[in-house]
């Protein structure tokens, strides 16, 4: 089955790619050559007949009395995740998550390229970040125009989100990483992605309570 | 409705709780008095009768002809989210992501308190962090023992997540935020609540590619 020809994958399913991808890539780190959907259904909390359906949807067909090949199953699922190309990143806002990110080993040795670092203070002009320079954030025009952009990754404070956000779709980028905790407004064409790390924070203290009450206990 | 009284409240409504916070909070800074289902279901993307309905969940009544009290609203959900209190926390892995969830904003400024830094690195040993100095992970026991430690924040190399997880656990630790691309076997009584760093960028690359093929489009 050829990826043109393969048909849409359920909501349910697309969240449980990048799960997949992250398990293969360990145990392949690992040297494992070989797997099985009992040994995924383990390590991943599903059951075995769910992960049987699961690589069902893209052909990701197990050998009875074998399984699955590892890197094989991994290398599958990553081109469905449009793993298989470089991404021309910019990072907007330099500050500890934009460098934090920079440095993320993915950002690294996945094909995720930093281009630029762009941010409004002064101080961090010329700070060097995995060998790019932090530009001043008035430059961001004139250097997208100029320059291919795939990703950018939104790391400005708060209160300049939804600004700095605007200056981006004007200057025609179509991805945005969203660290900011602001929920973007974004137009059909333009893909967001959000990690809102205190809606994960507040979950958790959530959790913690429901715990000490006695209610719901465990999760993830 | 007091808290002990209130019936435990579905998933789907626990998940957007953050993002309830989140909005309120925004809005209380802007100077934001009083709001509406319909202002929220504006900022939120939800319909005004899922907010209204929400809210009910858990006393959060709105006023015929005024709508409901922004302060009074986010107060109250800061409670059932647990944030009415101090947690004391450590971070385990001061490398990028460590600094970065130190220095970020909602552990100064929100009840998290952060009482020690570890890192395995001898070249941290000694940095200062937001005013506390990192420790040699070796001490991480002894520490734990002697001080109350309610969330630890896990971001080590991946290679090290399950050790460094097991060590917390004997240590008597019950709450992991957990910024590792391993998931962790957790007993029911310990929370771990994981931000997948990785997940969320390949979701992106997803989205992107189907973007292209013209399948789903836009998505947060």
């Amino acid at each position: 089955m050829t990826d043109r020809q393969r048909p849409p994958v359920s909501e349910a399913v697309v969240r449980r790619l990048p799960a997949y991808y992250r398990h293969l890539r360990e145990m392949e780190a690992m040297g494992e050559h070989r797997t099985s959907s009992r040994e995924l259904s383990e390590r991943m909390g599903l059951t075995a007949s769910q992960i049987r359906q699961d690589l069902n949807c893209f052909g990701g067909f197990g050998q009875q009395g074998y399984g699955y090949h590892v890197n094989e199953l991994k290398e599958r699922i990553g081109e469905i995740l449009g793993l298989t190309r470089a991404y021309h990143t910019i990072i907007v806002g330099a500050g500890n998550i934009g460098r934090a990110v920079a440095n993320y080993p993915p950002f690294r040795h996945e094909g995720f390229e930093i281009r630029a670092l762009f941010d409004e203070s002064p101080a961090l002009a010329g700070v060097h970040v995995q060998g790019v320079p932090v530009q001043p954030a008035d430059k961001l025009e004139d250097w997208i125009a100029a320059h291919q952009v795939d990703i950018a990754v939104l790391a400005v404070p708060a209160e300049s989100a939804r600004a700095m956000f605007a200056r981006l779709m004007q200057s025609g980028v179509r991805a945005v990483w969203n660290f900011t905790p602001v929920d973007l407004d974004a137009p059909p064409e333009v893909v967001v992605q959000n990690v809102h790390l205190s809606d994960s924070l507040y979950t958790l203290t959530y959790r913690m309570r429901e715990n000490e009450r006695g209610g719901i206990v465990g999760g993830q």
